[in-house]
């Protein structure tokens, strides 16, 4: 179930290279790596993991209101992650010339979808 | 010299209420804020720091070439990040109606001559 709705983002976003569905310990509950061997993209998920949890604190502490979306841009990837609920994200990478705006859309779309599979 | 590219920054950007030129170590080099009074920019300033430098970290364990840029997306705002260099960088706060590509756009348009203004 989730496994689908994972493989289908990585698919259809276009560069899209891996994704994560995980919590904020780093532990993922599902994965979906594509073959490409220039990045430790497990590494990489839980590193965002740790990334997403100084922003959610930040965003705690600043009060503006639910943390919905971070992306950050590299020399080599794009990282789009997207909160869930309180405890589960999911972390899409894409090459650095993947449609950022796609990828952000699709997760957008399909968020309510694994919301929902969470529950 | 920074004060007008930042003010230029916030005036363009749609929904821009404020805008900081910021060391890793959370200590504003010039700042442009707007009146908007239903957060603390300056506090929004410091703490985005912090992500940028757990950002900045992740970065460089994963090996993923330079931090180029973070945006953070919440119910209230949208945060653009761009680095310059190894110290600074710059965030740009809109409201969340704001246009967070023409943010974009702007920061990167912009980040050669402030990052001149550094030198």
């Amino acid at each position: 179930m989730f496994s689908d709705i994972l493989q289908g983002i990585v698919e259809q976003s276009g560069g899209g290279i891996g994704i994560s569905l995980m919590g904020y310990d780093g532990i993922a509950i599902e994965q979906h790596l594509s073959d490409y061997d220039e990045v430790d993209l497990q590494l990489l998920a839980v590193e965002y993991a740790n990334v997403l949890k100084e922003v959610k604190r930040a965003v705690e502490v600043l009060n503006t209101g639910f943390m919905e979306e971070v992306t950050v841009k590299t020399g080599r990837f794009l990282v789009v992650v997207r909160a869930l609920n309180d405890e589960y994200f999911v972390v899409l990478t894409l090459t650095r010339d993947g449609n950022i705006g796609k990828a952000r859309y699709l997760l957008m779309r399909e968020a309510p979808k694994l919301r929902e599979a969470l529950a």
